[in-house]
């Protein structure tokens, strides 16, 4: 029941109308009996800035999710970044303090590495190897660099892409070994798909899975189907596989509580 | 059930916790199947014209209501106005029309006189008399004047703001007597109080009830208590009582229908 106290939310997109936002952090204020509500905000880029402008003057909205096209022109616009969003130059979150301003950050990779623990694994220690170099690649890249990995490898097609990343990351964790390097998960322990290869059937597998051993676990960011093939061939050779569902699910629990969205 | 294709609308006020319009709208939506949210947005006049340069950018958006302190400031930032909004200089609805204009009206006396409708009672061809000169008293006596009373009288402590009124009607409607004179419900069919005498238990009546006789209508728009002192004298005298809260359900239907709000 939306009521002149329910405290507001909002994802703004564009498109709009396939996004799933609303329903999950609807269902979980009412788990949590938190009188607020999110609703969806279609706006085009050219848009962005003057909803933004508006967004600090009202008093009772918490903040928003955002998605694309915005996550970069988002970053920009924010009177204060996080780390992740600062270093990968893009958000998905924003909180709105109570004097206007608007403070952004990044959790595709909070929320990868935050669903590696919610299963069980901890990243600490491991070397990682990462496929892709889009947004959620370099925000997982962060992510991992953050939580301890003894090395990552960014490997991508393009590779001036992962080359980008890796000097990104470095800059934050300069201890930290980050290579690039190719789609090989030879002497590594974890494997990450953040490539969009695996949505469509026919796709060819991100990596050559015969060079899967079983002391490998393999992960994906790809929420359906479920079971990528690289998972299914992943599982056959014997490696532990870790379901992209679980990076939404995380990230959903630590967006709420960025945004303050999860009192009562 | 709010998803990414739910249409968006807004109630926009500073104060706002006490604003129903959620509660009122969304029945509204939820009866008709129609998939709309309207939310409660708390802004400060400073932050007003920041938030409408944004409402237009918002492609989702189908409109807005407006309250205090907001229905002047608003009327001058629409676009366009219907009549009753650019005779009173007040809109209390604003439209969103697919090119991002905003069209504002003011419902306050079209939602007054649907309700006198609503009950049976047509004031065309009556005599009026209409107690009070603020906001909702020229809403009323627009729309008064639009219905075809045979006449209206408005009557106010403070003269100069009812002849303020009586002027701006004018404008609109000049074949139609508009008097400004005392509040003596002698000659007068329909007596509107559209004042706040009677929101507490100890203000004196906004007219000398002992004047009142059974040929008349005595007609509220306070909807709390319901039977008003003034309904009680009223009803008291033998005459045809009418509750404020008419006036609202009627809005509420007009409100909708102008903001595109009714269809599924």
């Amino acid at each position: 029941m939306i009521t002149g106290k329910t405290r507001l939310y909002a994802i703004i997109a564009d498109p709009i109308s396939h996004v799933r936002t609303p329903e999950v952090f609807n269902e979980l204020f009412s788990l949590n009996c938190c009188d607020a509500v999110l609703v969806p905000i279609q706006v085009a880029p050219e848009g962005l800035e003057a909803v933004l402008t508006a967004f600090r003057t009202m008093k009772n909205l918490g903040g928003f999710v955002t998605t694309v096209p915005h996550k970069t022109a988002v970053a920009a616009l924010c009177d204060e970044l996080g780390d992740a969003g600062r270093a990968i130059g893009a958000v998905n979150a924003v909180r709105r303090e109570a004097d206007g301003r608007l403070i952004g950050n990044m959790f595709d990779g909070a929320g990868f590495v935050a669903g590696l623990r919610s299963q069980g694994y901890d990243p600490a220690g491991r070397r990682a190897l990462l496929i892709g170099a889009g947004g959620a690649a370099a925000a997982i890249a962060f992510a991992l660099a953050e939580a301890g990995v003894a090395s990552l490898t960014v490997a991508n097609r393009t590779r001036s892409k992962a080359e980008e990343i890796a000097v990104r990351i470095a800059k934050y964790f300069p201890a930290r070994p980050i290579m690039v390097g190719n789609a090989d998960p030879t002497d590594h322990d974890l494997v990450i798909n953040a490539t969009s290869l695996g949505l469509r059937a026919d796709d060819p597998l991100p990596i050559d899975a015969t060079m899967l051993t079983p002391a490998m676990t393999v992960a994906e960011i790809i929420m359906k189907p479920e079971t990528t093939p690289l998972l299914a061939a992943a599982k056959a050779r014997g490696c532990t596989i870790h379901y992209g569902r679980h990076m939404l699910d995380e990230q959903v629990r630590l967006i709420a509580d960025f945004i303050g969205a999860t009192g009562s």
